[in-house]
């Protein structure tokens, strides 16, 4: 490439080129990664792209074409729209569609007809007067909350098809046969989308609702189960900290309550499916959600004790050693008994050893703090930082009961299955195998 | 109504009326609350509604109509979809619609060209194949981040008018001159919409952004001027915390982050407006945002102190009580100068010297807490809670800093005013006349 040959400007050419052929290969690394990390992502583009076919071969082929003529389009435009990642999504938009149309499309008439009625003068006055009002009514309706979580594009439509059947310059009939065609292919083109998602490897975002709630306590179970030896044993070996970033997991449930909220609005247009019935206590899950959230931000708290440039000497740090990596990994476990019951879509009370393991941790914890911490002859101040973090995991003990609460009433709610115990291998690590350990309805069932 | 004369069926029947009317009533005076706490949104709605008629008005007249045919329904189309709240998210869907629907266009017609070259039979499977492959493309370029941030829309429009052009079943010279048509009605609707929502009262998303983040730091500094007196006061009189709820403005920063992801990706879109330049530093308005937010989190752990249940007896309260007060207000003393000064976008350093306050009675709670605290005869719980209550108070003079250092830097950035210093009546309450109170250009200036 280089050899003495080449002048100036070709060696510019080869490095421009470099740089380019650089970028696209990049390019091509970041799309290769975005499909690795959900493979879901290239299925989806697949069905997308074969419901789009689809609609074009038959409106390219059918007779259907030229019945329709150019409102065949709507066909094409509504499977573009309507097809979104997952189920939810695109029943709610393609019913807030089809619906939408209709209605509209039925005042439309009317509202042309009216105009009509009043002769060549009034009607374009009469016309521009629907329209005004009409749009002004709908568009406000757009801010009510309720209406915006779940039919903000039902209203669009709704917007849009009124305005485009009494607008629009024809007789009566002929604006009455194109409402028709109109919605017609609406729904055609609605059902192409709807069908394929569905039936090709649905996402349903009602699972990945239950499978992110359950996720995020598994995070912070993580953080819990592994603080202990993070923070009791920094100082010994002086270790740097970057081993604790593979417990900064839990940051993302500090951010993640729109995406919940989002998730079970579009949860509810989802019909049975698997262990999911049409009605799912979603707002429970919003519920348990919100814990965890308020479980997070106690852990924010005690992680910046972990990353504190002030440390407290081993010394003051081992009087609370022993019962607070107690508290703080029977927490983690008990979070982490409850995530896998909910993934795993049963009822079960194997958190609740757990829960008594750190309330008893908690209470020695509570008789060492009388007894020595104040008494240490340590500065006051590493002794208030110890008693800080002590502090925070009496919270966090409430906080996880709390979620276990909640947790709980959803397994009732949502009738999760009832199994008699199992001790499996990798079970025994961390069930207790003591009275606790037996397999409840939840009284608190609705 | 009553009267005995009435049979059981119309009592029955008015008891079913009055409970009808009363929804209408409630629903009456929802919208007129809606209408109320934001008077923009009534604006907003007379705006679409003006935007829809103008355009419907124009195709019913106009000899344009007759050129454009049917097309003129995608003028409508485009108004309806374009047009949003704010001025930058209409830019942003105007722009990605009519930039999208050119480029698509001519490659659809290319691909229709192809495939017509390619004899009848080879035509519809040709056809066929680009449709499933442009789409399969494109559908999978959404999923890239930076792709869905800023072009989401615009590759929805793309896969639509890719598919409508390169199917549609007519001759070449038809195809291009209703692609011609298309992208002329796209336009025309895409700039009465922009037109309409920039021209009457236009609502900027840069603004909104803006003044969310100063008043998200005037929220925290709310709860930091009253933490004081509730906090400690509360024992004294023995009130319920009701009062506190005043206090609880914060926790909306909490879950912000989404919000001004978003309104930062969409002010990107807006031109010069007043002192907002089209490259505004949005990104440093971010960090600003996670650093208010982070403070945020402290604040909800202090706030668990204030609505515990087991609160320290006055007399354990009361040691650290002084400088703890000091804390707190000057913290959000200083909060509160630099929402303002961000509101009248100023460079000020009237923030400083609450930091140095704050700063100094943090020393001066170190130096209580060695002397007093733990030799305090009272129960170490209740000592180790307000020595967490301190160690919180320390952290938030930090988070004070950090938020100060950004908002100061993004100030510079985006070249806010450089004022002589003026007191006037309701800032000497506020500002210390010290030696600190003199206005520095931010030596942190890009």
């Amino acid at each position: 490439m280089a050899s003495s040959n080449y002048n100036h400007d070709q060696v510019k050419a080869a490095g421009l080129f470099e740089r380019f052929w650089g970028k696209i290969v990049r390019f091509g690394l970041m799309l290769k990664k975005l499909g690795q990390d959900d493979p879901r992502r290239i299925v989806h583009s697949f069905k997308v792209a074969l419901a789009l076919t689809l609609v074009s071969v038959l409106f390219y082929f059918e007779p259907l074409f030229e019945g329709f003529g150019i409102a065949a389009m709507w066909a094409i435009l509504s499977v573009v729209v309507v097809f979104e990642f997952s189920v939810g999504a695109t029943l709610g938009r393609g019913f807030n569609r089809m619906l939408a149309t209709i209605v509209a499309a039925a005042l439309g008439i009317g509202a042309h007809r009216l105009a009509t009625l009043s002769g060549n003068q009034g009607e374009p006055v009469l016309i521009a007067l629907f329209v005004f009002v009409e749009a002004g009514i709908v568009t406000f309706f757009r801010f009510i909350p309720q209406m915006k979580a779940r039919y903000n594009y039902g209203l669009l439509i709704f917007n849009l098809t009124f305005c485009l059947v009494s607008v629009s310059g024809y007789r009566d009939d002929e604006v009455i046969r194109m409402a028709f065609e109109r919605v017609g292919t609406i729904i055609i083109g609605s059902c192409i989308a709807v069908a394929v998602c569905v039936l090709i490897r649905p996402v349903w975002i009602g699972v990945e609702l239950h499978n992110q709630i359950a996720t995020n306590m598994e995070k912070l179970a993580n953080f819990l189960e592994g603080f202990g030896d993070e923070y009791f044993k920094l100082n010994e070996n002086g270790q740097t900290r970057d081993q604790s970033l593979s417990l900064q997991g839990y940051k993302s449930v500090l951010t993640s309550k729109g995406s919940e909220d989002t998730m079970a609005n579009l949860a509810r247009w989802e019909p049975r499916h698997g262990w999911f019935s049409f009605r799912h206590p979603w707002n429970q899950y919003l519920k348990v959600g919100n814990l965890t959230r308020h479980c997070a931000i106690k852990i924010e708290a005690l992680n910046s004790y972990l990353t504190s440039e002030t440390q407290a000497p081993p010394e003051v740090k081992s009087i609370i050693q022993g019962p607070s990596m107690i508290i703080s990994s029977e927490c983690g476990k008990a979070l982490k008994e409850l995530a896998t019951s909910m993934k795993k879509m049963i009822k079960s009370s194997s958190y609740e050893p757990h829960i008594a393991n750190s309330k008893e941790a908690a209470e020695e914890l509570k008789v060492v703090i009388r007894s020595s911490l104040c008494k240490h002859s340590a500065d006051s101040l590493h002794i208030i930082q110890e008693g800080a973090v002590a502090s925070l995991l009496f919270q966090i003990i409430t906080c996880t009961e709390d979620i276990a609460e909640a947790a709980h009433k959803l397994a009732s709610q949502a009738h999760f299955k009832d199994v008699k115990p199992r001790v499996t291998p990798d079970q025994e690590n961390s069930v207790n195998d003591g009275p606790h350990h037996v397999i409840t309805i939840a009284d608190t069932a609705t």
